[in-house]
């Protein structure tokens, strides 16, 4: 967490040589609280005492290299074949930010010719037979009302020769990756065997991620749509729950690592009454632990509603022997356990002995989140989102991810992206927020025994 | 715009002496990137250059105060009092609002007593008969679920005297008002009056505007419901006009001064051909005027789609004797001229002399969007705006709206919220989108010729 | 309305020769709750009291062909080049019928040419540049997503010898008119004159209507997505009426000569205290006419909310000399006045008169009505729809609408279908749900006096 | 099938002799297509030849009774307390229907009680402690913004002694019973038990099933909401399914004996490749069997999505040993085997020995189906049936059922309505058009292998 200057600097292929087509719109505008010039930079930091802390002058402060369009650029227009593919599982926005890449591509800078791969990473592959689909404003122009991605993705790696041949092979010099920790690691490997290569790529990454736990991130793009799904769900449950006697409602959502999307999603409709977040240890049994907090709830107001995320209580998973160990899915992630089944049958058990007659309501709704259509604002984001990236190629950065930090459209490299995960603080705001919306603020113990 | 720390200190009615319930909880916080601990502060400037304009050390730049809970808090909880009004046109989120006020105020404080005041600051006022309703967890509990406000609205200033004589009547210590500019305004010159009597009463305000247009906010709550509900009215005009022949699309958006849901909502369903807003005048003749382009756009591809906000061109109106000089709104505001008909007239018009035969589907949707429900992302915002408000009100600060800046929420002294107006920057970054998305952005006249 | 079998029957281009592809399929069938055999017929009355008025054997009693495949059929499928255009103003469903209409013509007929013409009747005129598309099952599969018509389309007559110089031009041998009372005389006159020149080309009417106003059919396509979105305005005035002080909403919706969807919208969210059809006169003056209603209402419950059908009241602007006399629209309707603008002048004249200090929010949202997708109801509908309509085709009926009947798809001849219109009865049970759901059936008059 | 006039004779409680508040208002109708007068009947067949099967002279045909307000009743509304109850699983529109009957009961009729029973049957008995809710206009003015009960419910069965003493002690003359097979079959036991005893009480249903497995029922409340919920899902699991490689999508919908939402849910997207239904048995195996059918989509399209109805193919968990033999749920029925988990493991299974490499998306969303709120259509349905009920109770009838048949509020006996379930006709129109949108209805086999 201690970056510096260095840490944040984005690679260039080379000079920027040529005039870009934008160049008199933007000769006359500099910095300002609307605008980040060329050449200025955004602060990582926005406290008074984390800038304190640093001791430094403010051109030597950690900051990221502001997107947008340059007046130079280093590509010539005419002669760009981009590629565009989407890696990893769906997220609400992914239709979006092609549409608002090959609109880009096409209107600003008159480039000719853009190649959809199909299937995620595979279709950029000789092995596989996957084909790809040639990318026009007029085919994308009703893309972004469906949700999914009209290349079709896939999981997994995909050897990164391989995928410099099948560049070369179809005279692609910029390339933008839309995809997740997978997806921005492979384009990280793939960068390298280029620069390896010494070739003219340019690889620019849009991260995506469903959980929003991507660093130096405001927020992921489709987020907002993801946990607002995510919310109609908890209200499901809940309505389900409350006409029940002794009803037990159980969401699980997404969230490997990060339980923003269960905390939103509860904030949201206000209807949960336990929120479970990989970030925050709890244990079942005790006076404090979730059983005995269910059943108070059950016994005061009649039901009980439950958000968990996916990769919330591993550790009891694993004490009762339930994780397979060193087990890993498709994309490499180490393969969670089932903490929905876990809380769904010892919560069943604790109350059927405690003399009730639970009504269990359990739904994991994943899929129907994932393929949902990108809301207005998740669509405003995704089409700015690939403005920039759209930009950042042309004027040659490479292995160089575009995000949204601190309302700013900022430039960070793609090591950084995948350096670590965005999680949810126990100690920061959000998490005061749950606690305070579930009324376990004022209490001793802040939500559940820490262990 | 060159503010200094004194401008951004907010006013405190006294020293905090109470011992606040979250007190334990919030013991062993520190600064983080997800949380700011007390007496921290936020920065104002967000880039190396703007803080380099500055030279001066970290402790002395332009910062807001960090809102959140207090370990000691100035009321004691139990002789709370609270007080709720909402003031001026309605906005997504209100009720939401309300909702957050109301529950953290007993959840966590245990205030035994809220009263909305019903119509506005009307209801504030003895003159007007209007009652007041008691405010519980119970009675708000769906409240969300509907747009508006329970507690009803009204526009136009009352007399501060009379308002703080209402306030000692009913034994208010503690007032929150949601409101404009209006609201606002009136809320500043309550807590004047409060304060020159020499009381104990806390103003907390939570500024409040459909168009986007307060400063020092990142975004105002309700926006992001606003402008989706705004670009389904866009969807509609534009199907309609494109099934006519020669048709014309024309919405009317919200937006006296600020044109941010023009701008938004044309970018989210990407279905505007030209967005007309307050901040960027044009000229309805010449080469480059509005109706040569509207023509260029029929014949090439059929129809146009027009999106106007309602303060846009109103220099157009006047110089045609169309706008009533001086004349006011119950608000105050300066009544603005009606643009969306002198462009359904002028563009019916030069169309048809230009034998064409166009279909004019016009629509101004505004109750319609107003009056919309929050969607999940608001409905967050909204709950957490109002915490904020709350450990505002209980540290003591008045005359102190909370507002969201950077995506921090921080108090910002009342007259500096209303001290101007948040527009959309012809240079900035937004606009750029919007050009970009309309395909003006490389045309040698941006959007319209500069006048 | 005594109508005898012989007004109900529909004519044939001649006999069914060909064996059909659903023969097979067919082959075992006989009427039943579900299925209406080839040759049986669907009953037009349906109460025991309306049964014995004919005094007839069951054979002779009025009733309609049952529409559905036949064994048998005219058209060699090889030999079919179909046609579809549709007309009048939009309505939701529109783009789900053309795509039902090309999925059967293709995938169960095996159509190998299907081809849609612009701009409604225009496109099947020489004079009008207009384009055709041709129409695949591809082109189609997305096209229920969106609202409108991809077709386009427009209002008023065309010559009808030109239009079958046109369909002759280009090979049609089967036309598929979707249109309204407009359309469907269009398309009994074309008939005529291909009957009149001995052509063997087939005529088949979809129905299109907004306003529910076809006789002998269940429910027009669309009316349920339209008088839904319409309840949707409903609900937005009410929550904006309701939040101002003497707060008058008024929501102006479709109707020219009947009232469902005021009706259908207003018991949908029950927000509406008073509702203004065509079918009931009411007076504005006296102790009951709307004036004074309105007052009670405001002076009681501190709001009122009134939908009004765009065809009520009109001879209250008769009366005052605010109706164009003979004008006409493009479609040759008389131009009906406007019914919203007097009754938010009376109204608020009226109560400011009385004191009182009316906001009144006034909305006609007719384009946001007209271009909303079709639900899912009415998606199965125009599926199924479009499927008797070519199956209708297909066995050679012409000048025939596909309308559903007692929920029985059903041939009806065009020329009935354009005889009259349905109206709400103001003795019927839809009226009476209405006065029951406004609370005003149990009153000596009914709504408002009958004059 | 065969019913006779007598079949379908409600029972009454005795003569009218108490004059109706509708009285005056209904005294000048008389039978019309709007409205069916007293004493008249709606006929149960609508086709000349099951008319002609019949060989009756009208007033002996098969017949129900008119629902709807009577001129002269047989309560005195001021000696009415009334009750209700829902019973059974979630549907949509049941806050609809209470809140119909609430406003319909005080607004029209003038009754000043009305008691809600909590969690279904199980609170109309004394053993369980479960309160009861005041009902009021004020009460449920909003509930229908809202899915689920305000009541509760419960399923199973509860002794009908029990619960006639439970309504003595209340005072209850007047019950209204809101739900399904069980609940219709408690209310008729408790209806015989009340005659046994000689008890002035009349037992009123609002027969209510999400499956719309209802007989003599046009549709089934709520059903229209269900099935276009469920659509969303299959468009889900359609993106997730088309954006993996080897895609399978299995959407497992409601339906235990009665594939109708399985059906209107696959026309209303048209989405589904293969649509499997309790009435249509199914091979796994063989040419024609459903594997052979998945992997053939699979190889040609590149995904496939299948549309299950929970009742289908038990047969073949049942040779496979995976049903257990008599086993029941809550509710009496008979447990399910799971079919989605047949359907997941064999084509797994199948499409990996095929050398394919499937990704299954397989979701079972009915807990969010059955908690949403009722759509415009179903909310109005919802309170016109709930209006049928008043006036039925009101008139004295009782063991009766209200339903709509062929768009008329008809009277039922309860036991006619638990006598069967209303299927899905193989040789039916609907199945006719689920097989020509899946593109089956020419083929050979109509489906899938019958068995």
């Amino acid at each position: 967490m201690t970056l510096h200057l260095d840490d944040l600097r984005v690679r260039h292929l080379g000079e920027c040589r040529h005039d870009s087509p934008l160049s008199a719109m933007l000769a006359a505008k500099r910095t300002s609280p609307h605008y980040v010039a060329e050449g200025d930079r955004v602060l990582l930091e926005d406290t008074v005492s984390m800038l304190a802390e640093h001791g430094l002058p403010p051109e030597d402060l950690p900051s990221f290299e502001a997107a947008g369009p340059r007046r130079k650029i280093y590509f010539d227009p005419a002669q760009v074949t981009a590629g565009i593919v989407t890696c990893g599982g769906l997220c609400p926005g992914l239709n979006d930010v092609i549409r608002g890449l090959v609109q880009e591509l096409t209107v600003q800078y008159d480039v000719k010719r853009i190649v959809g791969f199909r299937n995620g990473l595979r279709g950029l592959t000789a092995r596989h037979r996957d084909d790809t689909i040639e990318l026009t404003p007029d085919r994308v122009r009703d893309i972004h009302n469906a949700g999914g991605t009209i290349l079709g993705s896939s999981r997994g790696a995909q050897d990164a020769e391989e995928m410099v041949d099948s560049l070369l092979l179809r005279g692609i010099n910029v390339l933008f990756v839309i995809g997740g920790d997978g997806g921005m690691n492979a384009a990280t490997n793939l960068a390298a065997a280029i620069r390896a290569r010494g070739l003219d790529i340019a690889v620019i990454g849009v991260p995506k991620t469903i959980d929003n736990d991507l660093p130096y991130t405001d927020q992921s793009f489709g987020f907002q749509s993801a946990f607002a799904q995510a919310a109609n769900f908890i209200s499901s449950v809940s309505i389900e729950a409350a006409a029940s006697p002794d009803g037990i409602g159980i969401v699980k959502l997404m969230g490997r690592h990060s339980g923003f999307i269960a905390c939103y999603a509860s904030l949201a409709r206000n209807a949960a009454d336990i929120v479970l977040i990989p970030e925050v240890p709890f244990a079942l049994e005790g006076e404090d632990g979730l059983l005995a907090r269910v059943e108070r709830h059950v016994r005061s107001k009649g039901f009980v509603v439950i958000v968990v995320a996916e990769g919330a209580g591993q550790d009891l998973l694993a004490e009762r022997g339930l994780l397979e160990g060193g087990a890993t899915d498709a994309s490499g992630n180490a393969k969670l356990g089932d903490i929905g089944g876990l809380l769904r049958e010892t919560i069943t058990a604790h109350l059927t002995a405690a003399g009730l007659a639970p009504t269990v309501r359990y739904i994991d709704p994943s899929y129907a989140i994932r393929s949902v259509t990108a809301n207005a604002y998740d669509s405003v984001y995704c089409l700015r989102l690939a403005h920039a990236a759209v930009h950042a190629a042309m004027a040659g950065r490479t292995e160089t991810a575009v995000v949204r930090w601190r309302r700013r459209f900022v430039h960070v490299p793609m090591p950084l992206i995948i350096s670590h995960r965005n999680q949810v603080d126990p100690d920061g705001d959000l998490w005061m927020s749950v606690l305070e919306a579930t009324g376990h603020l004022g209490q001793q113990q802040p939500l559940l025994v820490e262990r």
